[in-house]
């Protein structure tokens, strides 16, 4: 389970055996069947879940109990409520799995610890977080500024794993659009 | 100018004199007056930038021609077009300035080269880093999810410094209302 992980972290930074080692006693592996909750909104957020196989997506329930989707996380990507986890308060997200998953799970005091005994990981985190503060731009930008049809060809062209893998409703409520106007964007483009 | 920002890196992590003079070898210092362009949508975002003194601000500017206020940045506080940094590509932010200002710039190669010959510099962007993406976090559930009085009730209570200095209509820009909600709120919660 964890050769995913090394990899990822050796795409970004040096880490060698005896690092990776080490590195590896600071997680717990944990399966988890489809559907199952890995978070309910109202509880704090114990784990940083990196996922080495499986889907999973966070999501808040709306006053009238719509799921609005935050984010999906594939195979090799990390998921949590992060401000949750980081201070340690109130979840606002859920986290359930939409395919069985198998997540590995650093809680908050050896996500510390881990920075301090192996000091290389603050470089991995800080470059994982450069590049999650990107596409949380780009999201807000295309949230606030792209029509319906735009906001579907950006996804087709630069997350195609989500279109793939995933049903039309849960892309819906990704992108805040109804799965209709999914249906009629796909028909219009089809034509094309 | 470099006190401040020495400051706010010492609140994270320890930085000795030496580093600290290696450090400011980095950055260029620059003067930016009131209205002044830092960065114009569709340049390359070629710094990034601490300010040691003054307010900015960065936005879109919609089809109408209309602002929309990204963030404002006080002292100790960065501030770039982070995707167009980051990537080099071309940025979709304006940034300009509301009040005199100094800023400590940094290039993208600078930024690399610094992390590199100061390594724990990785930790104090990745602590940085966190902390923006829990802020961004908020700010997205905020909006999506609060109604007009909660949004302006939760600047004054999280960033009064926004409130006190800052003028209505750039307020109500930032939090995507009107100027004359903004008002009507104001008026209301003084009669409270």
């Amino acid at each position: 389970m964890f050769n995913i992980l090394i990899s990822h972290i050796q795409q970004k930074i040096d880490l060698d055996e005896n690092e990776a080692e080490l590195l590896k006693s600071f997680f717990i592996q944990r399966l988890f069947r489809k559907k199952q909750y890995v978070l309910q909104a109202g509880d704090v957020c114990e784990y940083l879940a990196f996922v080495s196989k499986g889907i999973l997506k966070s999501y808040i329930l709306d006053e009238k109990g719509i799921e609005r989707i935050n984010m999906f996380a594939f195979e090799g990507w990390w998921i949590s409520d992060f401000n949750s986890y980081i201070n340690q308060e109130r979840a606002v997200l859920n986290i359930d799995v939409i395919e069985n998953a198998e997540l590995l799970l650093i809680n908050r005091e050896n996500y510390e610890e881990l920075t301090k005994q192996i000091p290389k990981m603050d470089r991995y985190f800080r470059i994982l977080y450069q590049n999650s503060l990107v596409t949380k731009d780009h999201r807000l930008i295309i949230s606030n500024n792209f029509t319906a049809e735009e906001k579907y060809l950006y996804l087709v062209k630069n997350n195609p794993e989500m279109i793939q893998k995933l049903p039309h409703n849960l892309i819906a409520s990704y992108l805040g659009l109804s799965p209709e106007t999914i249906s009629r964007i796909r028909k219009k483009l089809l034509f094309k």
